[in-house]
């Protein structure tokens, strides 16, 4: 069994869909789109999508958070079976690209469309997804819709946050119109999810695959050590009489560095550790650092090798107190366990690559996605499509059109498999 | 001969100046000042020094770029003659100290003042000077007054700096009613410039001693180096196929650190090297950094250490270029040689100190300061009086009275003896 996808179709609504909040630029490789959530741009954008669910025969639910939900029950579907649904999100970055979100969306839909051009007689009602700031940095930290949806976040307190204008979440969903219903999503209630991402990373593209399966999305920690040192004059303070935040700072860095590669080598090869951010006080040029904040990130699929890059860090600390005499602190604002994606939906992706004669490989994910979180009350399931040079939130991230509508293809398949299902 | 001073005239004057701009802290220990250039309270001070100077019986001048010098011509001084000098400046940075600078000023004042109550007759005219904005900041980037005075810097490029209102330094001046003559002032025309300022450093605290007496201005290298690796998400980017700018950054402000310590043990103990500002993009915890900025700044009473050390930072950007494959530039924007202290008027403030029985001991000057400008174009020497715990550009920065006292003895001492030499 495979179903087709209208590649053309799916290409004409992601595109549609880019038009919102397209922001120009000077790069002619660029396709750069800013959609934050609760803006007129993002009202518009969620507009265009219920508009074509209905056109596709869905019925369109909006929930507490302004997640959206289309559900296709054609007459072979028992109608109080669990469904299998597939999404993402429409929300990006500032200047982000036009697939990282909505390519998982409106894939899903057209999948749907597949099953019914083809005639395909689902036992469960089929539904397509789209989630509420994902991307997060307007309201919270990301992953919001799918967090109230599982549970995790309580839906009061998801829209009492706020943007830079002081306007909650409630504020900003009733202004689009996209306040919905009194309750919540239920993902528990769901029989699966298929979650379809650009990959943001060259696996596929180095082994030539159509599409990724992906095996667990990384656990994800998040350090804060501040260094503090004595600030002085940088040509009246003589070498041996400097405690320079900077240069214990450097040695931090150097050690996570070391810790991830060793932990690579030696235990797991997807670990990875990372000091993203480093700020400097006073950071003049004239002055010997008194204070640095460093904020480091650590993922792996296992959460021993993750510990052991934390225990590192932790170490380098005690070592720079010692031997720099800085002080130091740790903290770990954020921590997230490493999330399986489930076998029985894997398989089935498996299977449906093999009939459309497309290549799938597995992979992990180190970036979390809405799957995370729906997979902690169901079985989940993340696939990746190729993006070119693995760019992603940037005006240059891609994602070939054929590329596109391959992995929907997949998706499509693995979808059918499971929804015909007892 | 020595040439007792009144502490409590000259902690009088140096209170008083400390009343413009004072800033209250909650730190009963601080005394925050904060006079930029070319404000109401700059001209508010300036106007009670020039009180000051004529109540001395000083005469007193303003000159193009509001540099201000009083002069005093008792009947034993040749009025052709070649003056002694000796001054500082009273602009401060944001929150600065209530001495840096004005001690200088008024110190100068006292030792005239103390020179005509102990009956003492110069052959040579004395004068007491305040330099505009020596600290930059406001108009550029500092040694402002003193570098248009001795030619470094054209005046006409120096009155049309601009501060944060876009007002220019000539509009500044005049509006305050210091833009003065058409001409500038002339150190190449005295026969000597003696300045006092705080020491910024803990050495005379250590020794003991009253004064110290500089024998190098060191020589300052800004640098700028930029490292540019490449962005990526910090979960999807396997440790194997980064280019963290931000850890190769790290390297190289412990190369340079390392080099400023070899050549401290190796060559010339007083060589400093700092990496003082680090600028990360895009600095998130879950980015891997692409680019950095660092500035360094490296000092050193002898050029070659300096050469040594810049030479070392070239080449570990040379060798991160290689192993790590990032990119990177190198810049020099600023380069000022080490400056020698005359021996002539050294020796006459090791004299004044003996007969004061103060101790005085030499030392290095690792911060610049108006005397290295003049001493580009006449004898000059700087020295300094205690300051507590090194602690300067600070409201913690202290030098007790009695200290500024002893410092203004030794000083008034040195500049009697060149005053009567021929």
């Amino acid at each position: 069994m495979n179903l087709p996808v209208d590649a053309d179709r799916l290409r004409a609504d992601i595109e549609a869909n880019a038009a919102f909040g397209r922001v120009e630029t000077d790069d002619p490789a660029a396709h750069a789109r800013t959609n934050r959530t609760g803006t007129e741009t993002n009202g518009a954008a969620r507009d265009r999508l219920v508009e074509r669910l209905r056109d596709a025969g869905l019925d369109v639910a909006v929930d507490a958070v302004g997640n959206i939900l289309g559900t296709w029950t054609p007459a072979s579907a028992d109608p109080d079976a669990a469904p299998v649904v597939s999404g993402s999100h429409l929300d990006s970055v500032p200047e982000g690209g036009i697939f990282d979100g909505p390519l998982g969306v409106y894939a899903a839909l057209e999948a749907v469309r597949a099953m019914r051009d083809a005639g395909f007689e689902p036992a469960r009602p089929v539904g397509v997804v789209s989630f509420t700031e994902e991307e997060g940095g307007t309201f919270g930290n990301g992953l919001l819709g799918s967090a109230v949806a599982t549970g995790e976040t309580a839906l009061d307190e998801a829209l009492a946050l706020t943007n830079d204008d002081g306007e909650t979440l409630g504020e900003a969903l009733d202004r689009i119109g996209y306040r919905g219903s009194e309750e919540t999503l239920d993902p528990s209630s769901w029989d699966a999810f298929y979650e379809l991402h650009v990959e943001q990373d060259t696996k596929l593209e180095e082994a030539g695959a159509a599409a990724g399966v992906v095996t667990t999305i990384t656990g994800i920690t998040h350090c804060e050590a501040t260094i503090d040192g004595e600030a002085n004059h940088a040509g009246a303070t003589a070498m041996g009489d400097r405690t320079d935040a900077l240069a214990a700072a450097s040695e931090f860095v150097l050690d996570v560095e070391a810790a991830a590669n060793e932990v690579v080598e030696t235990a797991s090869p997807s670990a990875v550790g990372t000091v993203g951010s480093l700020s400097v006080e006073p950071n003049a040029t004239n002055v010997v650092p008194g204070r640095v904040a460093a904020g480091v990130d650590i993922r792996d699929v296992e959460s021993e090798s993750m510990e052991a890059i934390v225990d590192a860090a932790r170490d380098s600390l005690a070592r720079l107190e010692r031997e720099r005499g800085v002080e130091t602190e740790f903290g770990r604002p954020f921590d997230v366990a490493p999330t399986p994606m489930s076998d029985r939906l894997r398989e089935a992706t498996h299977e449906a690559a093999v009939a459309a004669d497309r290549k799938a490989i597995d992979l992990h994910s180190g970036a979390a996605h809405d799957a995370m979180r729906v997979a902690h009350v169901t079985d989940a399931s993340l696939l990746f499509a190729p993006s070119r040079d693995g760019i992603s939130h940037n005006p240059r991230e891609w994602t070939d059109w054929d590329d596109c509508a391959a992995a929907t293809e997949v998706l499509a398949g693995a979808m059918a498999r499971v929804a015909v299902d007892e």
